[in-house]
Formats: C-alpha cells, structure tokens, sequence
C-alpha cells in the first residue's frame, strides 16, 4: 500500500437528495489524502465546487474505521467517507447515502438493480441501503428514541414558544407541529429557534403541518421546514424527516399508520416504520440525483 | 446557420473573481438555445452547478445584439452573452468579464498574452480588456457620473441613517463613509438598507472604511461591504468597487490619487482613473479564477 498523497486533479461528480447536495469522489483503494483545509476549499460554494457535504468512495478495507464496518458485516465492502462542509468528519447522513448508491452504482462499483439491497460502511455503523426504483433508494436508519419531557421552542415568526417533542434518530431532534400553511410559511428560520431546556449537543429542529386529510390511501403526510444546528435552514434533513413523521405518528396514537410522505423545500421523502429482528427500525426513502461531472484542479 | 438547439450535454468551466462566480461555455457559432428556465437551473446552487452568473462565449457576428458591438469596434469578435442566476440577461459584470477572458485564452479562442488588450462586445457596448499578468485582467468600465443631492443610508447595525454619495458606473450605486473597522463588521447586510430618497432603480449600496495610512506609496486603499439591489450582500461587486474608490476619491478632493485598491470580502481590486481621448474613465482590475471544468447533462 503506497501512502495517500494529495492528486493533482480530482475528478469528481455532483448531486444531490432533494436539495441536499455533495460533491462525490472515487479512491478505491484509499489513495487520495485531502485534509480538512481542502476539503472545506472543495465545499465552498464560490471559490470551489459547493456543497453540504464531501463523499469519498472508499474500501471500508482501506481505511482504519471501515475494520469496525467489516467487522459488523463483511459485506460492507464500500464505506461512505463523509465530510461536512467545513471539512470535518460526520457519521452519516441520510440524504447522502443515497446519492452515494447511485454514485457507485453509476461508477461501475457497485451493482444493484431495483428491490436489491447493499450493506454500507458509516462511522455511525453499517447501513443497508435498497434500490427502490432507477433513481430511488431506501435506507434504514435503525431504531429511535422519543424523550419524554416537553422542549419549548421559540422561533421568529411565532407568536409564543411551541412545545415540541424530542427524538433522536441517530442525532438528535426537536418536532414542533404548527396548525396550518401559513404559519409555516411564516416561520423566520434566519436566526435558530431557542429551545428550553437546551439540549447539551443541540439539536436540529422540524417543524411539521398536517396536509388535509393526514391520512391518504393509509399513508400519512405531512409538510415540514428544518433548522439544522450549525448549518441553518436547508432544503431537506433525512433524519429530520424521519424525525418529523415519528413525530406526527406519536401524536396521532395508536392507528397512525406506518408509511408516510414528508414534503420538505428541497422535495419529497418517504419515512416508514418496519420491523427488523423484532425491533422497529425507521426507513427513509427518497430520490438521488447525479448532476455532473466535474474535473478540479488542487 | 442551422437554428440553434438545445444540447443533450453540456461542457462548461466554473470560474470566480474576487468570489463572484460564474458558468461559462463555448457556443462559437451560437448553436445552443437555452431558455431562461434552463439558465436558472444551471445556476442554481442544490440543483444545478451553481453561479451568480452564467456566460456564453459567441461570435458577435453569431447573435443579434452583436451587431453593435461590431458597428461600435469591427475587432469586437467576442460577445460576452451574460445571464443573472434567475435567467435575465444583464449587459454587464465587471468581475465577469474578467473572467470571460480567462476562459476565451483557456479555450483557445483568444490570443492574449500580458500587456495586450482585446475588444469584447456587451450589451453595455463594447469593453477593453487588458491582460497585466497571467491572472489578473484589467477592464475600462468608462465614464462615471458624481450625482449631485445627499442620499440618507439606513443599514442593519448603524445607530442613525448616515449620508450616501450617489454614483453612476454604469449602474447606480450610493457610497456611505463609516470611521472604522467594526463599525463595517458590525453591519447587518441581511436585509437591504434603506434609502431615503429612493432611486427609482434602487441601488447597489456601499459602505467603505478608509485603510490607515488611506494613501500608501501613491496609492488610496480602502475596505468595502457590499449590498446589491437583487442578490443582497456579495462577496464582491466590481462597479461597486469602481464606485467606493471613486466617492472616496471625491470625498478626499484636489490631492487624492487616481490608483487605488479596495479590498472586498472575497479579494482585493484595484481600481484607477485615466483620460481616454481627453475624457476621465474608471479601470477595474483584479484576478480571474478558472476552478473546475464540468460536463452537465440537460
């Protein structure tokens, strides 16, 4: 094994899961080294590519935490190497595996055709990620948690603080339901919400609306916006939406159904809950979009 | 001349000056047709490749509004068919053409070597362009007018509205004087300030801070933030430049230099003043970044 050194080009693809977006690469064999200054350089939105987030396509084999993923499931053959935008390392994101199955599957690295599923390595653990249709995937997120004891949440463009209920799905959440559209509309996601108690680590807050009816075809939907802690809003929050629909099915009780629809600005997502070996395990779905292909100079 | 088409792919580079950043592709011969939606959509941030600005290299001979650049200068071979990210076509963009010749010399559509300067057709007229180094390029943005009547500047993080000098450069600008560094930091561009009066077309607002000593070895230096009607706050804005080098000018009266540098958040400019057959022009100067090149499939 030669020692990882920086290339001189980097060639790269770029896409996106509803709006939340990466700048994707292929190292194999764990050959390439760019440090937290260059990745955050390739991230920055006017002086590199732009992106949420960096995905190094690596053999969990050829990278000290892929031995924990091997460990867990030898057939995690690929890990998923992510990177925020400022360059430092991030366990998982739900919007991102999924572009990251379409980029290997688009790279020749990986073969999957719809309804087959792959086991990939995160520093989170190993995800199983399964082909929906062409463009779709579905990821299970594992099991979650509902913490009791209310959270009050103050945000611009609300009248007074909201109670919301924490989660965590992997990390973890705060779900306000507001009343209707226009409130959510309304809302001022420029600044974070305050939230009482604090969390310790934070959390990402979801605000949820009912679409009328809820409930359509056994499927519940809903509208949501996220204030992502340390990124502001964005477009779309896979854990969030996640999040959000537990949320509203808490809520609703006992015969809320298992699959729902969650519209965030970026797109639509699919949130559903299934049993795996006895326990419920969240599901979330949703479109991967590769847009281009680029070559950068470093 | 066959009509013009829209491809199936598209090549393209990403380049910036001083931050400001822009898509740029090849149509010599004006064969590509894309219609304001499908310019948004490259320029977009999530979804596409993302740009302030998106520029076409044609042959003037190729396109209607080249015809007077031609009339204007027959050596005007190149016409920079500039878009706003939302599709509009715009006449002009001083860090944009800079830009727009690194990429005609990068293409091989352009022999420039440094010291010479070349005619380029705009729909602002036709505009020359020097090469001074291998990055960095020079532009004669013309005449400039002081206009006459004090306009009222209220800003985000200013205590009371403080007086603006109004400039045209080509498009209007007001330039507000603050004492020193934190007052600038202080600002909160976020929303637009507000002007008192008016200009019917709005304005792109400058606040500009003198550097200590203001004139070093000749030269006047000065920091600027800056707010544009449209894109809100900018990493940089080269009329606007032009325009806070030009009221500090002003303000600093008989004895102030013609050479100056201002410093934006994503650079450093230099702008100067010179007779042009008997009449005062403004030059704009500063670095052209080519980053990455693309293929986007539309």
């Amino acid at each position: 094994m030669s020692s990882p050194t920086t290339p001189s080009h980097l060639a790269f693809v770029k896409g996106h899961g509803t709006g939340n977006d990466f700048v994707l690469f292929s190292d194999p064999e764990g050959d390439i080294d760019l440090d937290p200054a260059e990745l955050a350089a390739i991230a920055d939105r006017r002086f590199g590519v732009g992106a949420d987030g960096v995905i190094r396509a690596v053999r969990s084999s050829r990278l000290p935490e892929g031995a924990a993923s091997l460990a867990e499931d030898p057939a995690a053959e690929w890990f998923m190497d992510y990177h925020n935008a400022d360059g430092s390392p991030a366990e998982m994101c739900g919007n991102g595996i999924r572009v990251y199955a379409a980029f290997l599957i688009d790279h020749g690295l990986l073969s999957l055709v719809p309804g087959e599923a792959v086991s990939i390595g995160t520093r989170a653990g190993v995800k199983r990620v399964r082909r929906l249709t062409e463009d779709d995937f579905e990821v299970d997120l594992g099991p979650w948690i509902v913490l009791t004891g209310e959270v009050r949440v103050a945000a611009g463009g609300l009248d007074v603080p909201r109670p919301g209920l924490a989660l965590g799905v992997g990390n973890p959440h705060v779900v306000v339901a507001l009343s209707a559209d226009d409130e959510l509309e309304g809302l001022d996601l420029s600044t974070g919400p305050a939230l009482q108690p604090t969390p310790p680590e934070g959390a990402n807050v979801e605000f949820v609306v009912p679409a009328d009816p809820l409930i359509e075809d056994g499927v519940g939907r809903i509208r949501m916006r996220v204030h992502e802690r340390g990124s502001g809003e964005t477009l779309s929050c896979g854990t969030g939406a996640a999040a959000a629909a537990l949320a509203t099915r808490h809520w609703a009780g006992t015969t809320a159904p298992d699959a729902w629809r969650v519209r965030v600005p970026g797109g639509e997502l699919g949130v559903r809950v299934a049993d795996v070996d006895g326990q419920p395990h969240v599901f979330l779905s949703g479109p991967a979009a590769l847009v281009f292909d680029g070559e950068l100079e470093l």
